[in-house]
């Protein structure tokens, strides 16, 4: 992933399943064509392949499971994402937890598969552990602000200091994202200055009533002029 | 889903990921041309959308999580099965067992939806109890006998007789499938004659020298001349 | 379990931990001795063997895992709590729910152990599918109702009158229990009145200000005059 | 724990269920008074009370759940297991694996409630990780190797030497024991050697013919004369 980067994780919300993720997905193109921005979208795993056919921009999957080629019924394996056309996969958010085997387990798969990987993290400590573990990004999002009002660059600065700070001890390789309540192009502005390499976010985006408004405002801040 | 059926469950065999999984599907929609038999494919949830583009026979998922659409990253909304172009779903198969509760969670979510369903069950005890939740199908496979080399039509009809019956009793309007190493056209007949409304199968057709050959066999046991 | 019976869950409350457990079944102790009921207390495992050496009433254990003697590190085995003096065990608790086939196993193994079987269910589509595995008793618990002010008995009297139905017809060996909101002797004589074998209650005894007042008024309640 | 130690994890073994734990751990506390060696044993939850007032060494459990006192049904809480005489916990064993974020969670209460703490890794990668949330002591166990014939002190001794520096590194405070296959009093010497500050074992002792014969030996091992 090119950094630093915006990283939109549409969940399973009803404006961005199906055809309305494909129509977000060339929103956030448009965005990146006009303004230079790295930004990629996190979609649920049956949207990956239209959404992959339809947009340049890399197309991320929301989870998948360490399993193999074989029998595996109903698990995501980590090559289907890839022939669906997914570049990356996030892993353990707060919304969808693994066990620590699962997570060093999922990141090898990922590796193998030619996946990127993003590995989220609640708190501090959680971000040390799976920093041990070495993916390309961790990201740090308090789960009492996710989907809130506040931005995590405000309601806990040193939240984002204090992953960025450990995660650069623990793996140097590891870049660092911060996440929940992020909406605007100073939440972005703040993000850098406090040393992460960009943002995760959702319903920022998501539900915003102008997504692309937002995206822009946004993408500006990331690419400072 | 029209029965009697066969039901062709590729889990996440190397050999129908993917491309390969059009390619399978492909094959399926030609058997289904030459015999008229009713052939069902469940994929992978990255595949749906591609395979379904590609043929006109039923496509199923091979899972489904009771969310609704809202915050549940990676999670799979059974809305964006029906968006990719699933017609139903398989619960709880063996390998990938469900909390009862989350099972019926999930038939209301697939009903709501518009997913047909088959529940799978690795015993009687466990095909009574998933029979009283009322899914469209139940498909019994003795989890011992699956992808072995000897049908459960041989090597337990009793298991296939009492979960007809069973069912029979318990809710009427739901069908029984059977499965665990079923791959000859013998195998379907007796499937039948045991009062099954088809057969649910994976590597007897997946992972055969000559899918096709193995399929045009079960699908004209499947229609009598 | 001697019917109709009161089963007091005292879950992981701190009145009911450890030496106050103790305390609490020598209180049940004293009202069963007093009023002839039937009472039941299903504690912490932690806590079965020192409630089982200082009362003579059923102690219940909250829960096993279907696990054999052998390589199990950290899971409930059952013959562990018959050996420290367990008579039966809850399954299915809506506070910890299991997948319908570790349930059938767990009855399985819960019959060989010597202990005597609650499934819990939150609805009737639930009771009706545990039902279906024939256990001692099913406890039908709406879970918005659960640890509120409001019996299930007064709030929701169909889904105790549906579920007496629905098991009598699937399993009729399998008496009926009914909870959530439970805490005064009209609510045990209305559960009876609708066809239930007794209550399974928590909170409602466990933080009263004065249990033994309350269990006392019940257990009149249970045994009529 | 004092160490050097030997803890012996009797998992769910018949011959170390219910009054058969207590004589396990009457033996050990023999050996613990012939040689001075510093041995722990780990029970299961409903055996805990009964060896801890049956013995003088520490006791410990197998397996705690990150919840508080309330309504957690059928869950296993610290203070339970302190009530009940428990002086510290095992977490995440190979055969009872954590969400990172529920490790992270029980290390939290286990130190609220006093207890001490050990939590398992099967590789270097998971040791790093856990290491990172600062437990009292990491356990690096091979699964292939765990219950087998050979001890991982031969069989991968670098995986030992891999895991202390890993977690000196990481989280200084931190003790290391090795474990999976040992069985000797020259597995003992040789994990010191390593720079394990004890072992974790089971089957070793709790399947010997002899058990005190074997404890024996590995604890004038890790007590050099």
């Amino acid at each position: 992933m090119e950094l630093p980067a915006i990283v939109v994780n549409v969940k399973t919300y009803r404006q961005a399943t199906g055809e309305a993720a494909v129509s977000l997905a060339h929103i956030m193109e448009e965005v990146r064509r006009e303004t230079g921005a790295s930004l990629v979208i996190a979609v649920q795993a049956a949207d990956i392949y239209r959404v992959a056919q339809a947009v340049d921009i890399p197309v991320w999957a929301q989870h998948l499971d360490p399993v193999t080629y074989g029998s595996h019924t109903g698990w995501t394996l980590p090559e289907s994402l890839v022939e669906a056309g997914a570049c990356g996969v996030l892993l353990n958010h707060s919304e969808h937890q693994l066990r620590i085997a699962d997570i060093a387990a999922a990141l090898g798969r990922a590796r193998k598969a030619g996946l990127e990987t993003i590995v989220c993290a609640d708190n501090i400590a959680v971000t040390r552990a799976v920093a041990a573990l070495e993916p390309d990004l961790v990201a740090v999002e308090p789960p009492g602000l996710i989907g809130g009002e506040v931005s995590v660059t405000s309601a806990e600065p040193e939240i984002v200091v204090g992953a960025v700070s450990a995660v650069e001890s623990i793996s140097p390789r590891t870049a660092v994202l911060c996440g929940a309540g992020v909406k605007t192009g100073e939440d972005i502005r703040t993000a850098l200055e406090l040393g992460a390499a960009g943002v995760l976010l959702a319903s920022g985006v998501v539900k915003a009533a102008h997504p692309k408004k937002v995206l822009l405002e946004m993408a500006e801040a990331l690419i400072p002029q």
